[in-house]
């Protein structure tokens, strides 16, 4: 087993040939050398990368409480009923440390545990590196060569997560739920432009059509939020000047009812996805979309690839990671002079 | 205004000492420099490292609806009522698109605005190089250097945001209020080890008691969680194995109830916070956590800097960013093997 795992070029080969063939300890072998950064694993993407791009991703997303992982396990039966094979990449609010999962969620899954049909994946949210993309990537890329028709990728949490999850997915669906409090305006601003197709969940629960009130007036006031008006805004750090992006004024978010615990609305979600999928293919949108996904996907890989040697070039004449930093605290050391030096040397 | 903005070191110097002499003007533009990645702002830092070190930096994390800017806004209050000057950085979910603020949020902390002893500043969660600590730490540096007391870094949403923050604070405030849903196991999950003090907010509302029960049981349980047996942890990709950590089995997190809108309990979490910290001097902790937010902050840099250079060149050699996502989502170019290429030259 240890050679194997070590093994080269044709250990890679070997691995892609069994992903390709569906077989699901051979995909999750390769996630778990991924994760490794085992160099070989690479390799066996490299193999299997002009076999990818059939998949249709849909990233789901929303604050804690929403019902996201219900949702899911629905969109799960709905898709398999229609005859498709399902992956699922849960992406956890897990610690850096403890590198725990969170139980509940994925025993909710389990509806599906038997099902060959189903490949279900956890993923820690981010590495030391700050990589949530790297890894998502990898797992979508490796379950798009195992010939899962559709992979939904779902994340926990508000924020940057969610947005680089939409990056991902050709489809984002954002669940909303009555009741979540005072800062709704604050997590609405943030998943605007992200949300292809909102889910109303808990839809018995009171305050329904209040939240999705609020919401059909945020989106009329789309246009607006574009242009905030805030001087600030031309001055955040956005190094990389782009022109592909996911927003899509053409598309109207709709918003689709839902009470996941109780089977209800799925297959309403599940049209209005495949109403967006359409949108994208008939407008000629889904060559930008791919492209997003290429960019993000990218860039994680070279982030990934250049700090790690850095860092590795650093500790090697250095020293320690660690040591360094005490340094830095006792200002023994300037980290800014240090940076300069090292990327000076390095590049 | 032009060339004063594009400066050399002659003009860094000048902002730097104006900005260790407290003015506020100055740190605003070196901000903003430092947003737009001037070249000259870098020296600026530079400048200032050798005066800082000396500000007591606090982070208010916890889910949306929470109340952590009011929260923030009365712990604003009560370190002034003490005498201290406060900085505060608030880290909104902001759409990477619009750049656009939570307004409302802001608007609360403006009872503040005129009081020249606290400096409020507002920033995107992260640039398109997924740098949250870059900016944060830039920010908890010029307010450092300006002689800010405390600086109160706040933060939305769930996840590698919060867990970031922790990295750069002295003390880890976690908000929890009741009512947070079915995921609440799944936040707690994520911010244990992060929480040195927890604020239990709306303490007036219903359910109060069981959350402050559920949070007990969950801290009982840390040394469970920290070895929690599940074989995946420790496949999680992390390139920087490391000694230095937050996580302190010394110091047991209290529980102090607040109502921020009604300025209940806010006494009480100061002196919390207070005690933390003499624990953590006592202890001889203080050394480790200022060398947890060196590295943080080095590593946030380095990640910047050398990404930035590679894309660059990558750019120089291999045509725009967005033209080379086009060709690798057509499959005319693999990803794979464009990273290890301009890696392998760069490096």
């Amino acid at each position: 087993m240890v050679s194997e795992e070590r093994g080269g070029g044709g250990e890679a080969a070997a691995i892609a040939r069994r992903v390709l063939g569906g077989d699901i300890r051979a995909a999750a072998r390769l996630m778990r050398a991924l994760d490794d950064a085992q160099p070989w694993a690479v390799g066996a993407l490299r193999e299997l990368f002009p076999h990818t791009g059939r998949a249709q991703v849909i990233g789901l997303t929303g604050s804690p409480g929403a019902g996201k992982s219900s949702l899911t396990n629905e969109l799960i039966r709905h898709y398999r009923k229609q005859g498709k094979t399902v992956g699922v990449v849960a992406v956890d609010p897990t610690s850096p440390f403890t590198g725990g999962a969170i139980l509940g969620d994925r025993i909710r899954m389990q509806d599906h545990a038997l099902d060959p049909g189903v490949f279900i994946r956890s993923l820690a949210t981010r590495g030391a590196l700050g990589g949530l993309s790297r890894g998502t990537s990898d797992v979508i890329r490796v379950m798009d060569a195992m010939g899962k028709d559709v992979i939904l990728v779902e994340t926990v949490g508000v924020g940057q997560d969610e947005i680089d999850i939409a990056s991902l997915a050709h489809t984002t669906i954002v669940v909303v739920v009555p009741g979540m409090g005072d800062d709704i305006q604050a997590i609405k601003a943030g998943i605007l432009e992200v949300a292809d197709v909102f889910a109303s969940n808990k839809a018995d629960r009171e305050g329904v059509d209040r939240i999705e009130r609020e919401l059909k007036a945020m989106l009329d006031l789309r246009e607006t939020l574009h242009h905030p008006g805030d001087p600030d805004a031309q001055h955040r750090f956005t190094a990389v000047p782009t022109a592909l992006t996911t927003d899509d004024p053409t598309w109207g978010p709709p918003i689709v009812r839902t009470i996941a615990v109780r089977s209800q609305g799925i297959d309403e979600l599940g049209a209005a996805v495949a109403r967006h999928r359409e949108h994208l293919e008939k407008e000629g949108k889904l060559a930008t979309r791919e492209a997003v996904r290429a960019r993000t996907e990218f860039l994680a890989l070279l982030r990934e690839k250049v700090l790690s040697s850095a860092l590795l070039r650093l500790e090697r004449e250095e020293g320690q990671l660690d040591e360094l930093a005490a340094r830095i605290a006792r200002h023994e050391a300037d980290p800014y002079a240090l940076v300069e030096d090292v990327a000076g040397r390095l590049l």
